[in-house]
């Protein structure tokens, strides 16, 4: 098992490029272009002194301000740094001996699985059907399997399993005894986030585990902060009882404690990627040589259409940086996925693509 | 196995005792009261956007800022968010059979060998002798053994191994086929560093694991950075393999980068270091109802002697908070660990101990 290689590697690329990364456009992380929240900001410059203490190891504001943003119990909730601790200490405690996850997909559950030991199988994703979950998906679904994880919208094809479908899924794992675990990480993009989310099911579903992440939607990936939702308490209290202290630092801590207030920033989030999504695909679906996947969420899906050229080699010339979906099982190196950003760099985006595949 | 107790957790005792956590005077963490290095404040408000970016997954220039500061080699450098992530993954990736910890140390490495499936022995310090390693140390230790974890200076006796001793470990441990972790969290704390660390035997001995913070010396205990270094390079790529993506955020990446170069704060914390342990020491020499361990490092232990007072509660009462070992192997509720901080601060807690002993 290796270190895989995800987007928003600006370090890299800046180093080979042999310029400085601020002048790197970077369309491969699916980050919030309205940037961190000045509510954050604001509250940094304040609580500047807060690191000369450890952190809270129990996290007791950052829980209660998940728990008040989302209306459910604090019980229910575990918090990392970053949603893959939380991916990685649920299946380390679940020790699945078989699970399923999807092609393509986050790249992170594999590894954690494999970590922990657990054969992993694949549900091949059909491009014939947009990458969409089919009904023969339950078919081959029986009490062999320990884990199923899903990533809704699912990462990197910005496509999304329905609550009806979703809801048959659950049903059908907890009847065979299967965990299923809900990444729902880009969750807040897509246009109603409350017809898709299965957190109103945590409740009722001890073998349901929801992942969420501040990270996309508050533009704030450098600081590393995520949390699990389960009703499983005995799971949760194993997690407690192995993790490693203080995980998630003061500065991460805080930023959960101030962005989920920000109904400023949320609004104005929720604005942007409605009229840019639609925009932004209406744009690229006018490019003849790619196939555009209709987006759910605030990332795209295309492919490259005739010719072999290595579209990121091409557009990194133009120091815009995509991401390449070559190493996610089923996808090809004709796949890329791209951010969607403002309107003026989406803008860009599109000149330098058109350049690029000249139709310009 | 459970969450163990650690000093500094301000939160639960400002909870309790209902009042603000700057209320109380916290000797139970034991952080440089220099406080947060100015150099760090102004880079963070000039740099407070990098989060808006995934950290460097390879660290590359807090990796190269380690390098420098100690005069050794990038590749034996892996970073993580605190010491802790650090000797969790070494631990984790050495699977070690049997290993042997002092009793007292710190509480995690037992957390951390009991969760990789390790048989854990304990070497006894003695009272008698003042809690210091003594020669039959090396009598038991033969091949069965697999790790040996020495916390120098140890936490939280603030006793340490001399280096003529500690060359006779690991030599007897590279015999033996025995890994050596050495924790130097505190050493930058001791009257002279370069006397006590073994940094510059990692080159020749494959079998060392030098584990080092920022936390404690930078007093940036809420940002959690630590590194370890070690020249065995299949070790290193294996945890690189197995790692968690980001686990140290931009800030406190960030950090290691600005503080290491920062000689004014080093400087005059070590001012600080060397009159303040010497001062404090012989203040609470003269306290007749405790025996105090002379200190090595930025902490002291002491033994309230006589009565069976509960010296943690009574000093909780003036918002005083200290460290009670009795949650340690091989120590009792007799025994206290406070940090050193400033002398104002220092001379505030003899004040209040003295009264608490009623030999005001």
């Amino acid at each position: 098992m290796k270190c895989v290689k995800h987007g928003g590697n600006i370090y890299e690329i800046a180093d080979k490029l042999g310029v400085g990364k601020e002048e790197i456009i970077d369309f491969s992380a699916n980050i919030n272009p309205l940037g961190l929240p000045d509510s954050y900001k604001e509250a940094l410059v304040k609580n500047i002194n807060i690191i000369e203490n450890y952190p809270d190891p129990k996290y007791r504001g950052l829980v209660e301000a998940i728990a008040n943003y989302h209306h459910i119990d604090n019980k229910y909730i575990t918090v990392g740094n970053g949603a893959t601790e939380v991916i990685f200490s649920i299946i380390e405690n679940l020790k699945p001996r078989r699970s399923l996850i999807l092609a393509p997909t986050f790249l992170e559950y594999e590894r954690a699985l494999i970590r922990a030991g657990s054969y992993v199988e694949y549900y091949y994703l059909k491009e014939e059907n947009d990458f969409q979950i089919e009904d023969e998906f339950l078919k081959d679904i029986d009490e062999n399997l320990d884990l199923i994880i899903l990533c809704n919208p699912n990462n990197p094809t910005s496509q999304l399993i329905d609550k009806n479908r979703m809801v048959k899924i659950i049903n059908h794992c907890k009847k065979n005894n299967i965990s299923l675990m809900i990444d729902e990480a880009f969750v807040d993009f897509v246009d109603d986030p409350d017809q898709v989310t299965m957190l109103s099911f945590v409740k009722d579903y001890k073998n349901l585990y929801i992942i969420r992440a501040l990270t996309k939607f508050f533009a704030i990936p450098g600081l590393r902060i995520g949390y699990g939702i389960t009703s499983n308490e005995n799971l949760l209290k194993n997690i407690n009882d192995y993790k490693e202290p203080w995980t998630i630092n003061s500065y991460a801590a805080m930023a959960g404690e101030v962005v989920l207030k920000d109904q400023f920033y949320i609004k104005r989030s929720r604005e942007w990627i409605m009229a840019e999504k639609v925009h932004f695909y209406s744009q690229l679906k006018k490019i003849n040589s790619i196939k555009v996947y209709k987006p759910k969420a605030n990332y795209i899906l295309f492919k490259l259409l005739g010719d072999k050229k290595d579209l990121r080699e091409a557009l990194l010339k133009k120091k815009i940086l995509i991401r390449s979906c070559s190493n996610y099982i089923n996808m090809n190196n004709s796949f890329y996925r791209i951010a969607i950003k403002d309107r003026k760099t989406n803008e860009k985006f599109i000149k330098a693509l058109k350049e690029v595949l000249y139709e310009s």
